[in-house]
């Protein structure tokens, strides 16, 4: 497994304009969303750019939740300024997109399908070399600045795929905690499920000694290799911060021990499941977000409907782990009692069940939308989510235990309402 | 902070042969010692390198407890080969020895002095780009296939010194528990003591956020950072895991699950080490080592006297915890509490007894020599053991708690019996 490079502490963001400096660019793509390019975030960046007399080109058009068409135009963007380093300033919208035109742009004969995940699209691997990109996130969430991983919305399929190869991972994560202060409390709770999620999906991952096929030659091994020793030491630990300070985190902003230590917890998770991967809360979000009708999330400065990351990999949660706990049960309580169970008289076999109540009630606590049927899915949508989950093998093969479409239909259907 | 690519799992060396493959190796070096390369562990590379058929010259002259003159031999071999990649198999000796190695090889007009660490080399910072090098650990105790550090005798000042660089870190280590089985017993515990103490000292390191001076270039920032958020959790794993497994992976060569335990617990807390840093049992480790008289340690398969590194580190623990924790007191408890000591009534202002005394403890269960004078030292050698410390600020100056030339020798004098 490998990890990437990353800077931790109040204030670190100032130095960027040095590092940037010693990759000696000369011309840096600085990447963002609009409602981001207002912010403190970025205006620490656009600082320190200024003190160490950095030539950049400022790209503020990233997608909120991207799709293949706005993956599309920052490539575009990033073909024609030919520039020597990336920056992005932002969730993992911002960094995902910056990811992939970094990728394109080092790879300008490529066709847009030739690196998206198989089957939907060819998922060769990456050769050529890309440049130099420094994540500086600002949610506390997908953990993007550790990972290699690109996620967008396939618009045509109506379905959420993306781009994984250990070549896409940033050169530098930047992680100061400043960054955390100006998010409001939805964008919080959102993506702190997303760690949450990692967090859980990493630990219960299939082992890596079971997944198959194990090509024997390593090179050819996927970036996701199912849970090991390694993962579970970072899954674990952000799962403990999570238990924590989440609540914390969403409730008080003010509270910067809180908002520190998620934003340290997303980037733990990162890695771990970045090793380790994700599994069926994962598979099962790209359809829910991508089907999206009309819901319009509370807190997100944006003009399209969409259903949040982080809300969208929760919500089947406790439904999930239900299912799951049969595998390693002894993970799924032990799970549970990091998020604040009593589980000294529980049963080993009731495990699902304890992590599923626990689930509900940490969602509960922090007002959570009801159940898909909150966000506007009914009976009637589940045979779409199913199909769309189907081609997310790559994430649903790391499941524990394996799963029927009949499977997938109840898991949907347990998950149209949660109390 | 960075970490290197690791693989971890019984038999993973067979694929070693692919990896050369894949890095287009054509002319490989293979570096061992002498006892090693009658072992099973060099087999097994050997194997994979004939079935894949890969090109390679052997030097099993590494020197345990290397010295200037043993690393200058490797060099010389190196430089003559013009290899296009390295592997590493055994212990620290070996991976430090092919760090250099393949380092001088790639500059080959550098003095020998101009990497070793300042004041008694140059520093200099590495620029050249090296050869990749896979280090198998053949022992459970560096961690050196995660970190880029190289540790050396140098004779002529009767002193051990090293070389600090992210650039030698290794490409790639491969953790393959099933070589720990053919260790004796006293090289599983003197290298497993070199994890307890990277674990309890990068535990205790000073924090990073007060190390000084801190270049405001993240380019000139040392290897060496202090503790930090996530050395913790390295070293903490790591420390769980020695109170759990070494005694077992000590007594009972059969006890695989301990000595796969502790062969993982070697990297993690090398990943720990590696960012945070280690201070004063190191520190004080390089003369007693460099200063050795006559001591020739069971189960080591060499003809020269020497004082095994882990030995060497965890002799002036019990004195070393007692006089740092009054800095962290907590950190000292929990690392008490960690190794079994029952903190229920426990006095924070204690915390430094009490840990020095679960670590005597621990060590006399483990048979360990009854101090420095176990070892051949007297009250005579503290003025030479103290002037041999003093270069290692390195190192030192990450203790939590600054320290005078009277407070080394106390610490030297209180480690001369332990029981
Ligand atoms: N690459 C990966 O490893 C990975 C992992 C998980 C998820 N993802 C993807 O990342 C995307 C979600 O990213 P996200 O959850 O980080 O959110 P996001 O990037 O989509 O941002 C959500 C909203 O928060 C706003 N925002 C961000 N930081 C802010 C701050 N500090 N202050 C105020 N507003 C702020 C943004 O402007 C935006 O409106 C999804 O597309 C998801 O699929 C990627
Ligand atoms: N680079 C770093 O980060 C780092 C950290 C700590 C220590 N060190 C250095 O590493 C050296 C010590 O290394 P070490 O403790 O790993 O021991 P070692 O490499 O010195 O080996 C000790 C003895 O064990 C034998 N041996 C090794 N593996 C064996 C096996 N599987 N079966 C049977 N015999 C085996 C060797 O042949 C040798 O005789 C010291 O020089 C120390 O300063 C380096
Ligand atoms: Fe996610
Ligand atoms: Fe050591």
């Amino acid at each position: 497994m490998a990890i990437s490079n990353i800077r931790y502490g109040e204030g670190v963001t100032k130095e960027i304009g040095m590092d940037l400096q010693n990759l000696d660019a000369r011309r840096v793509c600085l990447m963002t969303d609009k409602n981001l390019s207002q912010l403190p975030p970025v205006n620490a960046v656009l600082n320190s750019l200024a003190k160490y007399g950095i030539n950049f080109q400022m790209y503020d058009n990233v997608r909120v939740e991207p799709t293949d068409q706005s993956f599309l135009d920052a490539i575009k963007f990033a073909k024609k300024g030919e520039f020597d380093a990336y920056v992005a300033v932002g969730g993992g919208s911002v960094i995902d997109t910056c990811k992939a035109a970094n990728l394109y742009a080092s790879s300008p004969t490529s066709d847009f399908l030739d690196y998206v995940n198989a089957p939907i699209g060819k998922g060769k691997p990456v050769t050529v070399s890309l440049k130099p990109l420094i994540a500086v996130p600002t949610t506390s969430g997908t953990g993007s600045e550790t990972t290699g991983v690109a996620i967008f919305d396939f618009k045509e399929l109506k379905v959420k795929t993306g781009i994984a190869s250990r070549a896409i991972k940033p050169t530098l994560g930047i992680i100061d905690p400043l960054h955390t202060l100006s998010m409001p409390e939805r964008i919080v709770a959102n993506s702190g499920f997303d760690v949450l999620c990692h967090a859980l999906e990493s630990y219960t991952a299939l082992p890596y000694t079971m997944r198959s096929p194990c090509p024997s030659n390593p090179i050819s091994r996927p970036a996701y290799q199912g849970s090991n020793p390694i993962s579970d030491v970072w899954a674990l630990h952000a799962l403990r911060i999570v238990a924590k300070y989440l609540k914390r985190a969403v409730r008080n902003p003010e509270d910067r021990e809180a908002r520190a230590n998620m934003h340290l917890a997303s980037a733990f998770a990162g890695i771990g499941f970045g090793n380790a991967g994700v599994h069926l809360c994962h598979g099962m979000s790209y359809p829910i977000s991508g089907l999206v009708k009309t819901y319009k999330p509370k807190d997100y400065n944006v003009d399209h409907s969409l259903v949040p990351h982080g809300l969208s990999v929760v919500l089947t949660s406790p439904a999930v782990f239900a299912f799951t706990a049969q595998i390693h049960p002894e993970r799924h309580l032990e799970a549970a009692e990091i998020l604040g169970a009593d589980i000294r008289t529980a049963r080993i076999k009731d495990a699902g069940f304890i992590l599923a109540d626990t689930l509900r009630k940490f969602l509960f606590d922090l007002n959570v939308d009801d159940g898909l049927a909150a966000i506007g899915y009914s009976k009637a949508d589940i045979p779409a989510l199913v199909k769309g989950t189907l081609p997310q093998e790559r994430v649903t093969k790391l499941s524990p235990r394996p799963q029927t479409e009949e499977d997938l239909s109840a898991l949907f259907e347990a998950s149209m309402k949660l109390y």
